[in-house]
């Protein structure tokens, strides 16, 4: 990966580094380049190993851990996260969702969103979901995205409840048949409940880039009504 | 198919003539076998003109029809069907899925159930199901067949909520990756919720076999207390 | 379907019938059921015949057509469309992607938008896209649709282009291996541009709902700044 | 997981913890919660240090151990296991299939039924089945789980034999094409035998539970005839 | 296809005309090649339209028909069939694969071979199985080719009883996940039974020379004690 | 696996241990059961762990190892191989299927036969292949097995120039689409050649078992003619 | 598709109309596009009508048909096809995979190509390909087609043997497992032959592309060697 | 494998041993055979300790290693490798397709290529590509190979724009649905790009050969332009 620093202007969006399958080496030169650029480099599923070269490499930088995403976030002294006022509801379906979940949610904090987290609330226990919901509803939310592994049922639920358009995110939970996230991400794929979109199963950050974009709009629409 | 006489006897239920892809002289054989056995004849997905052909070889036997799933029970005129005291509940999730649901209800009612069918019940509207499901539990439904293609999400919602078998009937109803039931079996069975079994997409019969088995045993249970 | 009057106002979106798969006199009667209920019924993929019958049974309504989707607006005459302010963008590949988005277009005009169509922008002819697309950015165009089958690299290059949320519409256009819209899906399912969320394949009704809530999402804010 | 208080009074059927994913301490963390609600925790497929962290932990509660499914009990030394009169059989073609065997028996025992066992009858071996089926009819079994991996032909076979529901259980045994429990559980989809549903492959859990709530209900029967 | 006129002499086995997916015209050049060089031509699924023709074409000629095959056997008058003392039996588990065996049966007697066809006899009915099995080991078969769509269970628990090579050919019965045969052909491959190789679905062609080349060198053996 | 005494009386052949899914005490346990039966034990695919404890545990015993297919024969010292006469020739298509073929080879030559092994000839050096196969025939080979990964091609090329029987044996070679033996396994599948049927993916053994017992089949002819 | 009149002359490689899926009418006004742009309009696998009315709409145009491809060249009186002196083969396995390469010959020789075609060369009659394809390489060719269904193995023999690329094509020839074309394409992706890359499934006019694109660099390099 | 001293020479492509699936010893015995043969050995993907393995046995030889590919070449002093004027141009979408991208450099070097090397260009900077498109373009590339994951989307892009035959080269990269390469791989067959010919997944061996091949016969064709 070589930086791109038109990308992060052009597409209101940053580049994040996964480090799941990077070397240590790679994954510094790229966040140096970031730095440079836009001033600031957020790292997905690090290796462990990477997580302590990367603090010590960078310790004169601001640095913002998310343990359950294998996250971070590098940023140089003088970067100022913007705050766009848009707000993006984070629900996981269980607690084995959380981690690619809170890729989401970190992403769309950088992007400069408030993002609220509902976690662990499943098909079995929709009476868990009503309350949380009609607050975050009450709280203008933006936009909704519901992580589900297994039968993958509660995004549907969720879209078929709200007036906001809600991104289904697959996670790889499951055994056998349809299992690793298959049968969540076909059922996201069949459902009937109107205005869900969907990305691949684990992608977090493609979740939450989507939904920071669509936050983002209508927040920028409130400020700038008369464009 | 030759007709095995003992079947009915040793499993307590019938066999089904599956008229989809049988010569109309084909099924015909098959009824005059198990009427002369048994004295009933069941036939599921007949094809138009083997009703025809069947309304006027059998015009001497009781016919009963039922449409939605093209299926027929001819029986010799001194044929009693049972009454088992068995309560069946059949619950479907869109109208497409009926004609599969139909066919469950036929089967359950003919090994002497009685039967009560909730049809057109979506997730999207599981207010509707509150009411229907209660009723069904306080009159003692002793197993319940839930019918849903598309994300098959409607047979986890069900299980999760009444304490008796449930058997997820996926149906061959939905489009594109995932389609044509495909989706809607996964879903059931990476299910989080408990007591959910399934058959195979739009096996009607075998769904309703299944809940007719559970239900006459526990009917039986009921009459011979002591045993 | 039992229509759900409801549904409507709770999600700002309609109730589309699918009536590829369903007999003229369903469509009839679930038409009826709407229409008593919101005052507009929509009606995609039509049978030539229900075609026929529709336009007979609703003489006395407001119809519009839209043949390339085989969709029908039928409304009473008081019946009066949104119109929300928003503005959705639909793209296609080639010429066999039209019918599809043309579903989108339909549904996200009875939304509320406005919708600018851009049709047969191959990847290979990636120079007819840049006027266009510049053209939707200036006038402020708040989602966008594009539609693509065979390998399905268009919706990537868009939303690597762009700074709103693309909606991937994948069709079942194709042949061999990963035909009918599989490589089309699955490309878009891993794609690098950030902001890609995807529908199931040939789903424009989908498509459409989501991209329309967005852009009304957006269009109140402008309305409605200080909420 | 947050703990349902609620679900294991609603639905009859213990929440059982997932061990193989979960961290030891997430685990003694739902136990706790489990242990502080309804008395009980079930913990399957433990990795050995989960195992050994527990009997330490919980070693002034009442533990019991099932090995071969690497599953444990812990009880509080006021709670009283059901016992309901209820009889499950459990049936595997081979050894390897034990393991998951295991699992459904022990959620069966755990909802109060009587569970007998009968292990490694392959195809190969049908004359070894003849007599120990014979024994379980004789003794008012209810409800028989079948598990097999390879070619999965046993459920159809049994199922084929007895009048009580069925429920086949693949297990991931098996190479090559169909191997890890596909062809087990294509063939028991597929099967012509009525009255046999299925869980997904190696669900343990879900096929003991599922054959206990047909037992109870069998035996509530029994003991309340009137009903 | 241009005949080739070595190959019968090489392999012992005739080249058969494949008529499904072939035109007349083409159909009757072939017989034409193949009644030139070795004076029979055998064609397997035809059309109605090539079996009317060709029974005129070569009215000259000896015809022999299978209608279930859809098969035809064309030779010139001083043709002679070979008898070369080979026994194969076939099997067949239900009436839907007797198409397929009775191609594999037409190839084996082709090749020379006394053929044994016992039909209809499922798994359900093993009973029913027993009896003729015996007959055929007491009359030294020599290969045995068992057909079975669905589960396609039948070919492994005849494997496990005979002590002759077993051929399993799976046929495209069966409907849903598992369906057009795959279940079969995954359940042959997964068995646990020995000596059981396996053609492809609806391979009766394929199945039939396999059986009657074993045949064939039995009974050249037994002719040849000596080489 | 409970040791079945008759099995191998019955069909002629020997029980495999498969040792790579099995603990060493399994494996000396159904060892010693299956020593105590026939007098022979056989296990293939050993752990190396469960090699050097077999050598330790069965020191009076007569071993025989094969190291490609870490494979090993325990036998009583009373124990007399059978000498069938029959002649199973082997070939495979490069050095990586070997292990597969090893194993088809110890097991043939266990069941009494003479085994020819011919390595490593690939399609692309058919010339190496024509002098060999020449060999076989000329000594009167019953049955050949034929090991190939990647694109399987090997056995098809083989059945179409020999007149004995011929079984393909795909072997879990390759990489990328259609690799672990995949695409192998369908070609075999496929074949235009007559006379070829196939076993599962590396499964060595049933290859081993199929073309012994048409070896014996046919030796046991030639012995006795009259029979 | 809007005809891009830059792309022949940027490509050096003409548009090729696919009619199987378009209306007379947009195969007619495609084809008038083309025709004023580059004087010449491919058409493939033409509906019967559509050739009708092709033949009748330019009835003043040079018409070239080729009936086994249903493909038809439409050209200005004054267009003058290249003459590339580039040398293409094209080789078949059998004769159902003839339409398939007529669209490759067609497409190459339009591309100014001699093409050589060599037919019905199946794997098991290799002693057909030698003395032809010898013919081919001591007549200077530059690539060569080779298309193949069912399992797909002679594109790899003939890699085997060439010292020139070879393109191999898979045609959807084929049944059961592995059929459509499934097989041969992963035969040829799994090949161990050098220098064989692959099209999709039927894609005969890729195929004759790719193959007539090397062959006139080659030629370009004749007639320029100094460039 | 038994190395082929006239491959090389027939083909006009080295044989190249895979490390990854063999033993340090097999590599070092099959490196002998070919040094002995042709004077040169090419080894791809070494495991690190056949590396060092390696680099001692062969001191005395002329080494060259490509680390990224983990390949490498030994060569005895006396071999001279070809310089045959033939240019082959490698282009990558992402650092993670250099591994692969190397092995086909590698591959092209040794066959006598000049090979130019483009990295890390993505659809989402296609900017990045034009300029050193036309560089390539005007230093004569005869062919281009383009190695991608993911959406695989670069591929199509390149062929879509230069006049030389392309090789696609999917790279397993990528995760969920469509992951490890398979949607790159769908994609590239689905392309609308002319001249697009594929290999496998990683078969970047056989995309080096293909085009070196194909710029070898270019390169000759300059050289003597009579022939």
């Amino acid at each position: 990966m070589r930086p791109d620093p038109g990308r992060e202007r052009r597409k209101g969006a940053p580049e994040v580094i996964f480090g799941e399958t990077k070397e240590t080496a790679q994954v510094i030169a790229m966040a140096q380049a970031l730095l440079a650029g836009s001033g600031r480099a957020i790292i997905s599923r690090m290796r462990s190993e990477t997580k302590e070269a990367l603090l010590d490499v960078f310790r004169d930088y601001t640095i913002r851990l998310r343990e359950a995403a294998r996250a971070m976030v590098i940023s140089r002294p003088d970067f100022v996260r913007p705050d766009t006022g848009g707000h993006v509801g984070i629900i996981t379906a269980g607690t084995s969702d959380v981690p690619v979940a809170e890729e989401a949610a970190l992403v769309a904090e950088e992007m400069g969103c408030r993002v609220t987290c509902i976690y662990d609330v499943g098909v079995a226990g929709l009476h868990r979901l009503v309350g949380p919901l009609r607050d975050l509803l009450s709280n203008d939310v933006d936009a909704i995205v519901v992580a589900a592994g297994m039968d993958g049922a509660l995004p549907s639920v969720v879209a078929g409840l709200v007036p906001v358009p809600v991104i289904g995110l697959p996670t790889s939970v499951g055994y056998g048949l349809g299992g690793k996230g298959m049968a969540a991400l076909l059922s996201m794929l069949q459902t009937c409940a109107p205005g869900l979109a969907v990305v691949n199963i684990d992608n977090g950050v493609g979740a939450g880039i989507t939904a920071a974009l669509i936050a983002n709009r209508v927040a920028q629409a409130r400020k700038h009504p008369l464009r």
